[in-house]
């Protein structure tokens, strides 16, 4: 009996090469997920995720799919995956799905959650989920440069792929930024984003933050179209994917 | 200039062998404090915390104090230690104290938080701070048997020292528990605790918990003052040292 399935899964990206199954490695996300599913159903498994995560990016709440000729029960599945996952690897919910559900081509839009955190004094226990910076950050600069962002627009400057194949049209549809004791949180909505496009976002609003550029220059950068116009690529580490809508 | 400093420390502790320096290893937080210092200040700094924490156990907030004579600025000095700490030990604050300040002797109280992590479902992300007992947990009933254990007590039988040369009595102020989201909290607060003290209390407590003991047992645990009436030993993770008042 043939099933479409649908896998949420969080995870702590640290010591992981990304989502997405590369050559010979499989120290990535997909192939541990995908040999653990094979092993288990005893067929081949192959996983549709929302959308790839870098290496070194975490994830609180990634949704992806798969077919699978079984009986099986979805709890019995569930406790089975949670047996055997890494513990770095959560097995959210799983739950049968529409026949053509997809992970990816269903999504219809994504959050990801960048974490600074600003101070001086460390932060010992999630320091492995945030980025340090301690210098003071002009909130309000930050978020005037992100309503520059929002909206569709082609965002090839804001993206570590130099020769885009595809289009680089990306709606972004919201930029929340607020502060929390000491941590700064960056949340970006959209319907898609480029390859490093969150990291770009963030290093550019920090320098604004920062006072190292103008609010207005990233307006400037969007338009140019340049990748060399934007801001640094902020650091893995303190990325997130958040939430996936469909 | 013979002065007295009092430093606030956060660690992660799950890579240390405890507090406490031990013959060879300088794998514990008193080694690399007291060598870290040592060498800043070039000359011998010996450290007394409020109390020593097990090994893998964590604090929030621990308080050391030490002497050394040197005309640093203790922000400097604050900014220096940062500088050379390892990732998983922190340096919230440092201050200047009073003469015969000593961290030990001067303790007033301190808190120990207990986190218990009560779902199916992993927690990816604090899975080094919380003791995971996915169980249906009687909160009532812990609180019941909680209540027998406050006040002075011998706690012989909540030691995993077998012959204590000092007295185990202590006084146990209080112990709160409570659920947050799929999180069990226990805090506990006390003048003083014996060996694994904590762990022991909230092993026999969770035992109270998923129903193996009843919670008047607990109170007979306490008057055998023999360890074998009591519960098992949580392990070391889900302890954090939370916070010590003078």
């Amino acid at each position: 009996m043939n099933r479409t399935f649908r896998l949420t899964l969080c995870y702590e990206g640290t010591r992981y090469r990304g989502w997405q199954r590369q050559g010979n490695t499989d120290n990535t996300i997909q192939a541990r997920l995908e040999t653990l599913l094979t092993r288990l159903l005893e067929q081949p498994v192959e996983l549709a995720a929302s959308g790839r995560t870098d290496a070194g990016v975490h994830a609180r709440r990634q949704v992806c799919s798969f077919r699978a000729d079984t009986d099986w029960d979805v709890g019995f599945m569930l406790t089975k995956l949670r047996q055997h996952l890494p513990e770095d690897i959560g097995a959210v919910n799983l739950e049968e799905a529409a026949p053509r559900f997809h992970a990816r081509l269903n999504c219809r839009e994504k959050t990801y959650l960048y974490r600074v955190w600003n101070s001086e004094a460390p932060n010992v226990f999630e320091r492995r989920f945030v980025y340090p910076c301690p210098e003071p950050l002009d909130l309000d600069g930050m978020r005037r440069a992100a309503a520059l962002l929002l909206g569709e627009h082609d965002f090839s400057a804001f993206c570590s792929v130099k020769h885009m194949k595809k289009s680089a049209v990306r709606r972004l549809s919201g930029i929340e930024i607020r502060r929390e004791g000491n941590e700064v949180r960056l949340f970006f909505t959209g319907s898609g984003f480029l390859y490093n496009m969150v990291r770009i976002l963030t290093g550019t609003l920090l320098e604004v933050g920062t006072g190292r550029r103008s609010a207005e220059s990233v307006q400037a950068a969007l338009k140019s179209l340049d990748r060399e116009q934007a801001g640094f690529t902020a650091p893995a580490q303190g990325l997130t994917l958040w939430d996936v809508r469909y």
